[in-house]
């Protein structure tokens, strides 16, 4: 079993850096104080003897040496960025759970035939630049580096300056290297461990998304001196298609999730209608015929509501994964670690998109979660216990034990 | 007659400060840009032989004495403030206009028993700073100047600490003088006169405004692990407020106005549901009961919609004036000087507020409007010709000379 005093100090230790403002962090991928919590863990993964390498996207692996000399590691990992008023524990308990595994590991002399490798992959969140999972989608194969490095955020900086600028781009080609395995221990962001009651959630799938980024273009105008007929309200145009989706969700209950978290209108000013309106739907459902009828439910829709307005509208994917299922024989060793450590245990699938699923494209891949309070989470308000946190990371222990082999 | 083309000379030379985007100007309240705007328009005014008096309100007064040493002045003036993409007209033609006058009387010679001033009042817009009209306001009583000072751009910074900023923080008491008359010369910014194909419009009316900031208090979650029955969506409860004020002022045509021209998204991350949304709606009748019908039914709707969603709902009226009448007399001597130079006219209400609208509580105050191309304002596209610019111009030299009695 791991050291859970261990892995919650490190745990609050860590959430002082990027302090929020209200008991969370913000921590954004390539900021100053993302560049601080890297060194920060990296100092620590040096102490317990594991050696770094990063590579273009920034992506940090830490590894531990197997005793086989050809045997590909085993790869355990999350992220450490947060939401610009995130948790503490979103993503961050992956990775330190997993240099707690390490430590564990060094702490009972246990050796294993594959390597262990320790990753925090670079700007998960996708807050600052979209989309999420960004490094792992390059590692994978799904997009290229050009293309990461042009992501910009809402002050228009570009994701490969940013990297270079907080001193984080590594010189390892991204995606060099193979996987024997790779396990992903998260906070399940949703509320049904905790009301069913279960201390850890056997991730067998993840959903799949679409985020739609709609550019609606009305007539920039007068408040007050614009009849009401003379408008091309792209305001109004945005408040119809998010009931819109709210309806298209709703209808394909259950297992579907739709809504808008960013929203820019310009110019932004009380007595001027928007000339331009820019926000993202994100819609999300286990089911890939379902995912891909709301998809073209939500398109069709909102093209016929911007035209009754004379309105323009325009759609980007900026973020897009199907549903993944998870490596079988990863998630039977899960249940069966669960299992033996008395803990309870329920298979889950995840609402959130994870580095796992990138990863599952290249390497046999799973997940493990443990409960979060209210399911509430991108919010600073996030909270877990420290004897949920251990009983994942205990699991963790003994999956990639049973997958490094002794 | 005023020299049309000298008037549209400046017109162009002013509008070389604090160029836009798209032909247009962003010379917002209180920035550099003003400042600049400011001292071209004392430069301009001092060579006209005026004398500067600035309240602590930022507000410029500009006199040509009168022959009569206990005649109260005739006040001529409008503003140099523009939105973040505004026109190149609106406002500013109220203000270079009465210099052209004041010019055109010096050229010709003539002395008025009643001294004349030509005004620029400070923030006119209410883009940066809510509420608009915000110095005529304090002149004319209706807000303090702590309330003035104390209200702040969307970056934080107050109103009296920017007006010190840009050096034109004034001594004299803001109310202090009185008016013998206050007249507002501008564009119509709506598409009435266009369209009935007339030189000048004949203020008799403004209509009423409210500006009701909504602050929505949701609860932040992640977009995709939170169940739909789960959300606490400030988002969806902005969406059906805006979609209920589209339908409030649609119910109260004809006469009606209602709109979103600002909204802000906390934490504005796209797989965050919104913790917190902040937006303004205005709305505008020129009949009061009306104005206050709509705010109550807007207020009490609001109130359902959110309740109906678990989320919190706080309204602060952050802008207002009832509708306003305007000196009988004073209209009489537009439409008369209108006529005399052969100038085709039409009443008009005025959609826009002005900050004629606040000098009409304390002096006889009215307004002369020239046409704008498809009714367009608050768009750097607005546009006006150079001798629809000069009849209004003509009238406003005659009805000032009429007024303040050669
Ligand atoms: N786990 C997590 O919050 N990932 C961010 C990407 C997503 O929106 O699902
Ligand atoms: N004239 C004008 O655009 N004034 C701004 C105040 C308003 O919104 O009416």
């Amino acid at each position: 079993r791991v050291n859970g005093d261990r892995l919650w100090d490190m745990l609050m230790e860590m959430a002082k850096i990027g302090p929020g403002i209200a008991g969370g962090n913000n921590r954004q991928t390539l900021t100053d104080e993302d560049a601080e919590g890297r060194r920060l863990f990296q100092r620590w993964c040096e102490d317990a003897g594991l050696t770094m390498a990063v590579d273009k996207m920034g992506t940090m692996f830490m590894s531990r040496p197997g005793t086989d000399p050809d045997a590909l590691p085993v790869y355990v990992g999350s992220h450490l960025d947060t939401q610009p008023t995130g948790g503490k524990y979103d993503g961050v308990l992956g990775v330190l759970a997993g240099l707690e595994v390490v430590k564990s590991m060094n702490d009972l002399n246990i050796k294993t035939k594959h390597p262990v490798v320790v990753t925090n992959w670079t700007n998960e969140e996708g807050a600052r630049f979209a989309p999420a999972m960004l490094a792992s989608g390059v590692f994978a194969g799904i997009h290229s580096l050009d293309y990461a490095y042009a992501r910009r955020d809402m002050e228009g900086k570009a994701f490969g300056e940013e990297l270079k600028r907080i001193g984080w781009l590594g010189d390892e080609e991204v995606g060099a290297r193979q996987m024997h395995a790779y396990f992903e221990y998260h906070i399940e962001q949703g509320p049904i461990l905790e009301a069913e009651d279960k201390q850890i959630g056997v991730v067998t799938h993840c959903q799949g998304l679409w985020w739609l980024e709609f550019t609606l273009t009305g007539r920039e105008a007068h408040t007050g001196s614009t009849p009401m007929n003379l408008r091309v309200n792209a305001g109004l145009a945005m408040a119809r298609i998010m009931e819109m989706v709210q309806e298209v969700a709703m209808s394909e209950q259950p297992g579907a999730v739709g809504g808008v978290g960013q929203v820019k209108f310009s110019p932004n000013s009380r007595n001027v209608l928007p000339g331009t309106v820019v926000f993202t739907v994100d819609i999300r459902t286990p089911e890939q015929a379902k995912l891909d009828r709301m998809r073209a439910t939500i398109e069709a829709k909102a093209a016929e509501i911007c035209s009754a307005l004379g309105v323009g509208c325009a759609v980007e994917a900026v973020g897009h994964f199907d549903p993944v299922t998870f490596d079988p024989k990863l998630v039977a060793s899960v249940r069966k670690a669960a299992e033996d450590l008395g803990y309870s245990h329920m298979n889950v699938i995840s609402g959130a998109g994870h580095d796992a699923c990138w990863a599952a494209k290249v390497a046999p891949s799973t997940m493990i979660m443990c409960p979060c309070v209210g399911g509430l989470s991108h919010n600073e308000a996030e909270e877990i216990s420290k004897e949920w946190a251990t009983a994942g990371a205990d699991v963790l222990l003994r999956a990639v034990l049973e997958t490094a082999e002794i």
